[in-house]
């Protein structure tokens, strides 16, 4: 089933008016992550609610009840299941997408107001919290809907939808939905899905499309050690006590070395080396140790080889020192010896590692460690939060369905990645639903996602959008 | 000269008076840390001003300039010269006080109202801000000058005051009036003096008064490593890049062991061994490691000896690590690789070691071990602020005759100690005039000088001015 190609006219030709409506999306400043916003991230999801009515999808807005955020009871905002299409003969794909945002604040450095989207004319550039994260990528599927509707013809597969307002913020909630959701059986909102599609990621750079297969798990550890009972001035008992700075600094630095290795024993055995085939993808990415180094501002990536630094984030594990709590940490100079410190560190996992398998082998390692000191001071560590990693087959129609759509759309083969970050539903979904997932980004890896002056490029929305019908077109020519 | 009885009399006749003094010195909210409250800091000034001038003292209000805050440029509170007496028979005594404070707040954690003293008659405690340090002290002066004036009693010594309003942070400007006002000649009002006292620290316990012949020194120490050019997120770019927290921690963790020795080369090396005569004023000193577990509320002291544990406080160099600035230092996680950090740290320095001996070698060292780990990530080490350590001779007259004021008021002899801490301006006045600088404290350990719930004990307030008479009757004695 080819693309019609009035759904690609339909697209260029409405683009100022997608551009507005996304303006509009981007006025509303759902902050999940800011109590205080919560208003607005309900006033979002009616907003999309109301898109999505008037585009013919029946919707049903699931309340997931309250959580306590800052020491203050909120309700969650809703997440809003949608269906179109109920052809048996066609595949059903579910769509997942959040309309919440991060914060953003014109004080933390942006040029331009957050939430109002600017079209930078010369650069092309749709500058706005939530143009590219994800507020884009959702427009696009609304994009879509409409173009159909409007020039009355027909969706070649069936549409389910799943948006969340909580993704910035943990996905409170969303888990247990779909979890209970699938248990419904024909009553399910999920019921007959065929394959999942997920666009909330980005390219690798700035140039290339690409599909994500593959995304690393994560188990996040806090690491006390306590000692007196209050702060001391160092003056008055330094080297009269054993102080709990001291020992996590001396056990913090056993965890990892400069160039990255993880010195917890066992964690870098689990990992089988790389086979040829799959150094063939990395080495024909599209993107260069000098991308990375453009991308972080400055040339300290380990390696100058291209496929050992893309390794790093793909299919290695990684270890993080992100702080202390507790310690002191303000500008000038203070000369407390802190009572109870406690070091976070991260470690990014890989197929076969599990958070389990990883756990003991971290609390074990750093028990030992902490004896060797002959300290007086206690050791707790605690395992704060996991996730397991994600691969996907890309082998599978769905893939194909894209890389055919992409072909079409950029004429051009997209990458295949692996992330080396998480996104916790993806894995959700592959395993409630035993289906593919793919992630299918719109944006560009320069979008600034997370930061200030967030954008989407006017042609990653436009393409993206018709990127994204042409997407279902080819799974719609699939044959059973 | 005897101490004259009807001194010790009015002290203790005149005592609820005296409490309710200090009652009034603690009601203004002196604090030098806060800006805000910098106008109740000149308020404080006036307060003590006029009960000097009341006292028959000669005074002078010197204008320090001005200083910048939390980017704002505030006055200095005055520094307050005084001078009573000029009998060149007599011996002339410098005293030194601040009437500044640290900040409080009841929600920090006190019982009582922090600028209220609370007069707690069970207990004989006298709880407000300021109470012990160094309001108590200030107002023992004044109780001694009220007694000499009301009874037309002869002061046995000539006196000078130099009390100044920034203490507590960091004595901006003092430094500089002090080796300025020496240069006068006959005009200074430090013309003549024989010896400074000094009463702003503490007993070692709460039994047995001190006095303190010594004080650490300090360096501190700012170790900042930069990478990238803004915080990067770990699952994106964890292992691809030299990590700045990766180096810090490293390079932290070679500094010193958790048994509390100094691991850059050279810093031990420099202090000679401890000879008998020392050692046995450590042996004699009324304090004990359960002393040591009491006050930091766990038995985590390094040794189970006395001599050692006390030695690690008063004799030897100690490296404490105190916290990281620009790393995450929130509660919760977040998977942040900071893009620089820096690693705070500080030695505590004793004689013969100096800032300008201990400095270069730990830079010389900090710059070794970071070569070593071959990080592109960019080193930068600074020395935030430094102090010399302090010395004085404890058989000096001006000991001798604290220590007979000492069995006089309290019927024992005073331990002789060593601080662990530093106070800058012994060294500036023992160095500006070239005399012996005495430690003369009246309050006790427990009195959580800088903690909540700060106090005196009505015995110290109120014994202690008695001790301040007694010590100028005992210098006054002493034969030219």
């Amino acid at each position: 089933m080819a693309t019609p190609s009035q759904f690609l006219k339909f697209v260029d030709d409405n683009a100022d008016r997608f551009i507005k409506r996304l303006g509009e999306a981007v006025a509303i400043p759902s902050v999940s992550g800011d109590g205080k916003y919560r208003p607005e991230v309900f006033r979002m999801s009616a907003w999309l609610d109301g898109q999505l009515q008037s585009l013919g999808v029946t919707t049903k807005l699931v309340d997931l009840g309250k959580h306590v955020m800052d020491d203050q009871e909120l309700p969650l905002p809703p997440a809003i299941l949608g269906r179109i299409g109920d052809d048996p003969k066609k595949k059903t794909v579910l769509i997942y997408g959040h309309y919440d945002v991060q914060p953003a604040q014109k004080s933390d450095g942006w040029d331009t107001e957050p939430f109002t989207l600017v079209v930078d004319e010369k650069t092309g550039k749709l500058i706005g919290r939530g143009s590219t994260d994800d507020k884009g990528p959702i427009l696009g599927w609304l994009n879509v809907l409409e173009a159909h509707k409007t020039l009355g013809l027909e969706l070649p597969v069936n549409l389910r939808f799943c948006f969340e307002g909580m993704e910035e913020n943990g996905s409170e909630g969303l888990d247990d939905l779909i979890k209970t959701e699938v248990t419904k059986g024909k009553e399910s909102w999920f019921d007959g899905v065929d394959c999942v599609c997920i666009s909330d990621n980005y390219w690798l750079n700035s140039r290339t499309p690409c599909l994500t297969y593959g995304l690393r798990g994560l188990v996040y550890f806090k690491l006390t050690i306590s000692g007196p009972a209050r702060d001391l001035h160092s003056g008055v008992f330094g080297r009269m006590v054993h102080e709990p700075m001291t020992d996590l600094i001396t056990i913090m630095g056993k965890l990892v070395t400069p160039d990255g290795t993880i010195l917890v024993p066992g964690v870098e055995d689990m990992v089988p080396s790389a086979q040829d085939d799959e150094i063939a993808i990395y080495e024909k990415l599209d993107y260069s140790v000098k991308d990375v180094e453009d991308a972080v501002g400055a040339p300290i990536t380990l390696s100058q080889d291209k496929v050992s630094v893309i390794m790093g984030r793909m299919r290695l594990p990684s270890l993080s020192l992100h702080g202390i709590e507790g310690a002191f940490y303000g500008p000038g100079a203070k000369t407390v010896i802190p009572a109870s410190v406690s070091g976070k560190f991260s470690i990014r996992i890989v197929p076969p590692q599990t958070p389990e398998a990883i756990e003991p082998l971290v609390k074990k390692y750093v028990e030992q460690e902490f004896a060797k000191l002959n300290s007086k001071n206690k050791l707790k560590i605690e395992n704060l939060h996991d996730g397991r990693p994600w691969l996907a087959d890309h082998r599978h129609w769905n893939y194909e369905a894209a890389i055919r759509a992409t072909e079409a759309v950029y004429k051009r083969s997209p990458d295949l990645t692996r992330e080396g970050g998480s996104i916790p539903v993806t894995l959700t979904f592959a395993e409630s639903l035993g289906v593919n997932v793919l992630l299918l980004p719109m944006g560009r890896g320069d979008d600034g996602a997370h930061s200030t002056n967030e954008k989407i490029d006017r042609s990653n929305f436009i393409e993206g959008s018709k990127l994204l019908g042409t997407y279902l077109y080819e799974v719609g020519a699939i044959k059973a």
